[in-house]
């Protein structure tokens, strides 16, 4: 070979294509993403706080991370892992698991009906008295509507129906009975437990039901607490945090004093909002204490502060730490189950709500903890959510559950206006978009249905020249496709996207309705990438999930002829199983119909049934090929087997019977004939001397009394055999 | 908002990870790779010369660059836009469909059976003279073979049968047939198109089967001429070529004088070796003639010169031109297709015997028609293929055609053995590599079957929390994962991936066979990784050709998921039959177990099993609600009928009670205390005599002894169950 450095000088090309950029609210502009290792993503993201059915502000957040992540994974190809962590702790729950336990408490064994009506009285002036307290006109109108129906409750009182009347003043009772409860009263955290798994069960279903993928780790806060205590403990240890009776607050000013450290990456204009911080600290918590003299004074130095383990009262979950009792503060969790998991991060997100104060105070934590500069490098925020123009509430009457939007549309069709919106952008939710989005999938539908009809009918130009008109639709795709690529570059600019490949589909659908035969390969082309950009969007469900060699065969069958074979073959074996119990079969045949089944029907059918000790059989779905190939080697190996069975016992046999005509002989004759040896023997036939007349040796009288006794025994098992 | 511009300080990563690099026969190195215009990458690849049936060496062209498209396209993602050609004009085709012709011709309608033997006997001798001018040994067997094959026809002509020694002397005849043939004779160009198309069918059939896709857009020589022919006459104007004698020549002395232009950039060290380039010419060219002092001369300016336009002779297809009737070189015909659709091109590909003179000569060709000075920025060859160690031939006996290899081993592992060996390697199809493709493909095979048994047995731990042996397996898995895309970078480095696939295989599999529940969820994400890998390589077919939105409701559902529920529900059964059966279970219990399964189980699954007289069950198939609705109103059915009989029961109980309550009076008693009705009794108590002491009638003794007798039966019952 050449030298190749002595080769024709080689051009080496420009390559100054686009860079994928992502809007970064650590610096309010686009940022040329980078991660930190290779091709690794580390993200973690924000999940929810389960203690209600999912709204459409979840499918806001999950939606646009979904495809932001199909997008990294499957479009820009990077090797994503994707941690989400589900708040199971939280004062939110504590209060509705709470409520509900006691009202469920109330209403199964209720006192009288005079102690019902006092109850509800109660609730009713309580509820009068939130009216004058509460600021907006909406909540008024809730707390109003719950006065109503108790007032109701009380006629329905009166005519004895006590069960229905607590039915109708839940909405009282539920705070009334929470607020009058035996202050000391303490609750198993199994209360709170069962709130939380119900509502995230009904959050992951949600998910499914929108084609939003699994994360690939989960992290509960309940399953982190020691992890947790240690975090906090460590944040101490730093200088960043202290204990104060019983709970401990992250010191604000001595993290920003530090030299390496900023409280207020993400929203510095925030710092000071103390009463959106007082929400993040949640309903329950105090950060207050009666002093030695008995005044109220904060347990906080800095009103900034904020709290990492929060000192639990009685009726709240309590975990045991170094502190006492309590439980993890809010903003702590996130940090502690990101960092172990992952480390530091290349993107966080979370809904546009969550900025302050929940990801300051996480990042400030998590850069206490690591005592690094910069725990996250790409912060990125999903946008609102708004209904028809208005902020969505239950006051507004604008709160739409999930599952009441997807009576309404389909999954596809909801992800549809996410991907006509930008994941940063305010998002409107409402009948005009949602109009728009159905005529973009009608759009799409039509041109792939048209598509698939010209490939059926013209399937001969496939791979036909490509004339001039095929040339100018090739062309206008090549561009339009570049420009779909510059728009996903640029921070994944999907409104962009879906006029684009609106535009494909223009150009298309132009080709078709032109005079002549439209070249069906190209067409297949455009169709093939924007079924394969809707695949990556999520907006076609595709094999995400599937593992392993699926058999080919199967591609295309309907469900019924899948299941049918496998149906007859139960519906046989059960037949069997009937008559042969019927006809007073055995246990042995029976558990052979069962090992037929395992070793002759089902490997068949392409299915291997592997029998454990537990008794449970595993089901494994192979080729009927490889399954065949076993089972034939096995009866190889069986019959090889078998083969060199039979044989070891022929020798046997052959050995018993040469050892038998051995026997044949008397002992008495055995030497009788060797007269060529002996010339006397003794009355039992044992030679004495030899044929010079000699008495024989002692030693050779010993070897011919060994051979008789051995005779002896012989012939004795010889006659036996006989007479058998 | 803030100025973005005051936020503090964000530290921007490093971003260092590994780029693509494609060894490059340019420069003989591994390049960055870089495409010209943004992510759009142009890919000429030289397709086949459709003569006769495709083989292995094909096979190791297009799997590979099969591969390296889908890395390009469905990995690294860039805008593929591959062209491949057919060519379908060539020396070789010409040869092969007039000898075909001209056979069928005659064996269609043979002379008489002296002038065939005449044919044979010449055809023979002809072949005697090629064994003499033969080179190569195993040339010289294949005429021998013919020879014996041709004696044997002329026996066969002795027995009269001239059909049977027509096709027996098919080889020799092929030949002779054409050598004989009148030499002013033409063909249709037909003629040659129709075993061009034959051929080029074949040869996507056995792409096909090997799931190697469809360029994006297909060229054919035959619907390229009139573009050929301009694009000769601009090289010719930019002064690069020539005509001579109606045929037309590259000028290589005058290419490479030019300031901008080199001669061998690709095998610098191959120019001067004139056999090679003969070779390229075709079997059928000439590039000398007659001058006018009749001398034989070359019609080239230099040795090293070839043919962009080549004369026709009679009996070759002809295409008009400005030189005269002709027809395109080899080599010109790739410039100018390839130019046509892409210009200049980011990757040229095709098998390592192309090298020279035909990818040379194709630069040379296109950088002279553009006058650029580099037409090609990436030159990819892929390696050789050896048959157990040696070259394939046909007089090697070791030629295997692609259907001959795919009746030994399925479409995957022939991917697999591509897969374990670089594209640009020589790759050693043998027994031995075969066997080592089967070991990985099981290993993998196997791994699947594991985690989806897993996965089902242990679906709770999918969102578990990641305990240690889960953290190690994701944490060996991720760093895995980016060794991998460090080999895919690294020229596509597939022997290393399927290395590193396996490594994570053996990691999982580790973690499975630890003790303590496996985590389903990290092998979740290791099986479907590695599944995606397999779809990217074309080791498993997915859906790379679908179009638009397939039905949503069922997406996702492939065969084993629509099948897995049924089996479940047999291997359960079976379970339960054969524990039973061990238990020493009776025949009702296993009958009641039969029923539970029609009854509870499979209604659930949405199969109704109907039981008939002959014991043989029908299976249907329905909607699970409407089973559930049909088993409810059955069990409302039983409970009404349930019902009634109890009702019923108890009516004849208290029946029963009342006559048994009757029956406590003795007959004696019966009537004695009826004092106001009668005066006297006999002495079993029965009335003789009325108050007013006058004999009773006939009729009322006769009912009075009627009452008697009944009273005398319940009275012994009454007895009989008072002492039972």
């Amino acid at each position: 070979m050449t030298d190749p450095g002595r080769m024709p000088k080689w051009h080496e090309p420009k390559g100054d294509g686009p860079q994928l950029m992502l809007w970064n609210t650590l610096t309010r502009t686009k940022d040329v993403f980078k991660p930190m290792n290779g091709n690794l993503i580390k993200w973690y993201s924000c999940g929810p706080t389960v203690y209600d059915k999912s709204h459409m502000g979840h499918a806001r957040t999950y939606i646009s991370f979904d495809i932001m992540r199909r997008v990294l994974e499957q479009y820009f190809n990077y090797n994503v892992e994707y941690v989400m962590n589900i708040t199971d702790i939280d004062d939110k729950i504590i209060l509705k698991a709470r409520r509900e336990y006691l009202f469920k408490e109330f209403s199964t064994s209720p006192p009288d009906a005079g102690k019902v009506e006092a109850m509800i009285q109660a609730g009713i002036a309580s509820h009068q008295q939130m009216i004058t307290d509460a600021e907006e006109e909406a909540k008024k109108d809730i707390y109003r509507k719950a006065i109503a129906a108790a007032e109701g409750a009380i006629a329905t009182l009166k005519s004895g129906d006590v069960p229905k009347a607590i039915q109708q003043a839940k909405d009282v009772l539920l705070i009334e009975l929470d607020a009058k409860r035996d202050p000391e009263r303490t609750f198993s955290n199994d209360v709170f437990a069962e709130t939380s798994r119900h509502f995230e069960k009904l959050f992951f279903d949600d998910m499914e039901a929108l084609g939003v993928g699994m994360p690939h780790v989960l992290t509960r806060v309940s399953e982190y607490v020691p992890e947790i205590e240690a975090y906090i403990q460590k944040i101490i240890e730093n200088g960043y945090a202290y204990e104060s009776n019983g709970s401990v607050y992250f010191d604000t000013v001595a993290f920003n004093n530090a030299e390496n450290h900023i409280y207020g990456k993400i929203v510095p204009e925030a710092i000071g909002d103390l009463k959106s911080l007082a929400e993040g600290e949640g309903e329950l918590s105090k950060s207050t204490r009666a002093d030695a003299q008995g005044n109220i004074v904060s347990e906080k130095k800095s009103a900034n502060d904020f709290v990492l383990w929060k000192a639990s009262k009685p009726g709240e979950p309590v975990w045991q730490s170094r502190w006492g009792s309590g439980r993890p503060g809010w903003h702590i969790e996130c940090s502690a189950m990101a960092t172990d998991i992952l480390g530091t991060l290349d993107i966080h997100t979370g809904g546009v709500d969550l900025k302050f104060p929940h990801h300051e105070n996480e990042m400030a934590q998590s850069e206490a903890y690591l005592d690094n500069k910069q725990w996250v490098n790409y912060f990125l925020h999903s946008g609102h959510l708004e209904i028809s123009g208005r902020k969505m509430s239950k006051s507004l009457k604008n709160f739409i559950t999930i599952q009441e939007a997807l009576e309404t549309y389909t999954a596809r069709q909801i992800r549809f206006v996410f991907l006509l919106h930008g994941w940063n952008a305010t998002l409107d939710y409402s009948n005009d978009t949602m109009t728009q989005a159905l005529t973009y999938e009608r759009t799409f539908n039509e041109f792939f249905l048209s598509v698939k009809a010209v490939i059926r009918e013209h399937s001969a130009t496939l791979g036909a020249k490509v004339n001039p008109a095929a040339k100018e639709l090739l062309s206008e795709f090549v561009s339009l496709r570049e420009k779909v690529h510059e728009a996903m570059c640029n921070s994944m600019d999907t409104p962009t996207v879906m006029g684009l490949l609106r535009d494909m589909v223009n150009a298309a659908n132009k080709h078709m309705k032109a005079s002549g035969i439209p070249h069906s390969g190209v067409l297949r082309t455009v169709a093939v990438y924007i079924t394969r950009m809707f695949r990556i969007f999520g907006a076609i469900q595709g094999d995400d999930n599937v593992i392993g060699f699926t058999s080919a065969e199967g591609a295309g069958a309907n469900a019924e002829d899948i299941a049918m074979p496998y149906l007859e073959a139960l519906a046989q074996f059960r037949d069997r199983v009937r008559a042969m119990v019927r006809e007073g079969a055995g246990a042995k045949d029976l558990l052979q119909l069962c090992d037929e089944l395992r070793d002759d029907v089902l490997p068949e059918l392409g299915v291997r049934l592997e029998d454990r000790d537990d008794g449970k059989a595993t089901v494994k779905l192979a080729s009927r090929e490889d399954l065949l190939r076993e089972k034939e080697q096995k009866a190889a190996l069986k019959e090889e087997q078998d083969r060199k069975k039979a044989e070891a016992k022929a020798r046997a046999a052959e050995q018993a019977r040469k050892k038998l005509e051995k026997g044949k002989v008397p002992p008495s004759e055995l030497f009788k004939s060797e007269t060529d040896k002996y010339s006397e023997f003794d009355e039992r036939g044992v030679p004495t001397k030899d044929t010079a007349g000699e008495p024989l040796s002692k030693s050779a009288l010993k070897k011919l009394e060994k051979a008789y006794t051995q005779q002896e025994k012989l012939h004795k098992d010889y006659l036996a055999a006989q007479s058998s």
